[in-house]
């Protein structure tokens, strides 16, 4: 198994460091972020604060190069990886893959880049709020372009599933437009009911129950973290955010003039049993042969479907689609 | 302690129908709904579906009654109360209060009335969705008017409290306008976001993690049950929705021109804490005497600050503010 060596150790960072520790991969980190490095020494890993020399290591041993670090500070790290470990493995697990795979190309143009982005957190940050459990039955999107070297993708794909995940292989633009719908959104919608529940005052944060704690929830995320992944994702977060507020604002419609709201309402709760049944599907298998020459085609279209690959065996990807 | 009657056996009814059994007072129920009727009587209570012989019988009693129909059953079984119980000591567990209290007055002037809103819940609905435990820690608001009877409101207070609830003391008004922000607007921004999320097809649903999830698990209630308590809220709805949309605007244009969108995340996080800070501050103790002149003053002021009574000793109200 290729050695790890993990670029950031924060929330996702330091828990990509245990759980491949835990997996037995011969796994080192390093971070900007002294107190993190500390931390993570302190609980016996092999970390430092120096970026440089952990990727001069990775050049020698060949490792696979995980950049973990917040997404604006990725092209200042991807200019260190090309100075010090220019043709590595090199993934990454931002929440934005559109961004940092146009860096990647253009900063690390030698490195063998393929983008990932574990679907998993917590509203936590920082080494401590990590754990080796993170990824456990969590989607981790390991991106397909055209040009994508398959050999570095199924290494990228086998280190995911080895940490509990399972893969979904998308492109860097598909991966942007469902996470603009299914994360960012919900991070801004969470925004918007925090600020207007706050607004109500007293009574309201005394009368504020089930509904509104879980759909406020993430809004305690540090607002560094959702800056950075929602004014990453501005093209396909955009039209994102205009269907919502045509939505929201069809519901102000109907409200002040007929007042009935069923059209939005049954809607939503469509939408509600789609993630149910998709969730309840009974999945069936699918397998992908990483040698055909449609090899990308098969992949992406497995990602498109909802589908995820659960095993690597010799070439061939084995996944199921509900 | 006064027996209780109670109309409408679903989730809250048949929560309020065990609760008050629990706690060992004599409770029958009635419910138009045949199989929420037979449920009860299967699990050994006194439940039917003649909803004119139960309040004969809680008049004869003097039963204290519980509405617990659906908002848009609530006046034609205020007419069916003033027919047989005219002048019952009555409350409601409905989700807005200045539409009943409305039709109260009109439908059933004689009944000693109280509104009532006990903020607990579930995505289900019916009796079988019902249990003894459900108000264990729930916020209970028990409405005050400048002309209520605050004989009848401490009974109806006492009622809450037995049940496990803690009391909070507000007008109709005030409760509409506050619940408009954390519960109604909740269930319609959920709404939004399953939509926007469906849309996303297959990749969005198989993508879709905890935040997701979170924040569109209220659009899987019954969508009648959301139309009833939204469209029943029109009023104190349509500003609070105004607020979302000025504040979502806000964030498309800002995201659109600057590509920043730090002062609308700024404003959610702080949003965030002022529901954590409010949960976590220590509370000092607060009493008002319901015989003294500025009675109901006390108590609305004490809900409007965030405050909830924890019991009823004599003629004083026990209470805390945080």
């Amino acid at each position: 198994m290729r050695d790890v060596c993990v670029i950031g150790l924060g929330l996702i960072g330091g828990s990509v460091l245990r759980a491949a520790a835990a997996v037995g991969r011969q796994v080192w980190g390093a971070t900007s972020a002294a107190a993190d490095a500390e931390a993570s020494v302190a609980e016996g890993f092999d970390a430092s604060t120096d970026v440089a020399a952990a990727l001069r290591r990775a050049a020698e041993r060949e490792a696979l190069v995980v950049l973990a670090v917040p997404l604006t500070a990725v092209e200042e790290v991807l200019r260190t990886v090309d100075e010090h470990a220019p043709s590595c493995l090199l993934t990454d697990v931002t929440s934005v893959k559109t961004g940092v795979l146009t860096a990647a190309r253009a900063l690390a143009p030698s490195a063998r880049f393929v983008g990932g982005h574990p679907m998993a957190g917590t509203a936590e940050s920082g080494w401590r709020a990590g754990n080796a459990a993170l990824f456990g039955g969590a989607a981790w999107v390991v991106c397909v372009e055209d040009d994508t070297d398959l050999g570095a993708w199924a290494e990228v794909a086998r280190f995911a599933i080895d940490l509990g995940a399972h893969v979904v292989p998308l492109t860097a633009a598909s991966h942007d437009e469902a996470v603009a719908r299914i994360s960012h959104l919900p991070h801004l919608l969470a925004a918007v009911l925090a600020s207007v529940g706050a607004d109500g005052g007293p009574v309201a944060m005394a009368l504020a129950a089930g509904s509104y704690t879980d759909a406020t929830r993430v809004a305690a995320t540090r607002p560094g973290l959702v800056r950075a992944m929602t004014e990453g994702n501005r093209d396909a977060l955009l039209p994102v955010l205009d269907e919502a507020l045509g939505r929201l604002g069809a519901m102000r419609g109907s409200l002040a003039s007929t007042g009935g709201l069923a059209v939005s309402i049954n809607s939503g709760h469509e939408g509600a049993r789609a993630l149910a049944d998709a969730r309840q599907a009974t999945p069936s298998g699918v397998r992908v042969a990483l040698g055909a020459p449609d090899a990308r085609d098969g992949l992406r279209a497995l990602g498109e479907r909802g589908g995820r690959i659960t095993a690597l065996a010799d070439d061939t990807v084995i996944g199921e689609v509900r």
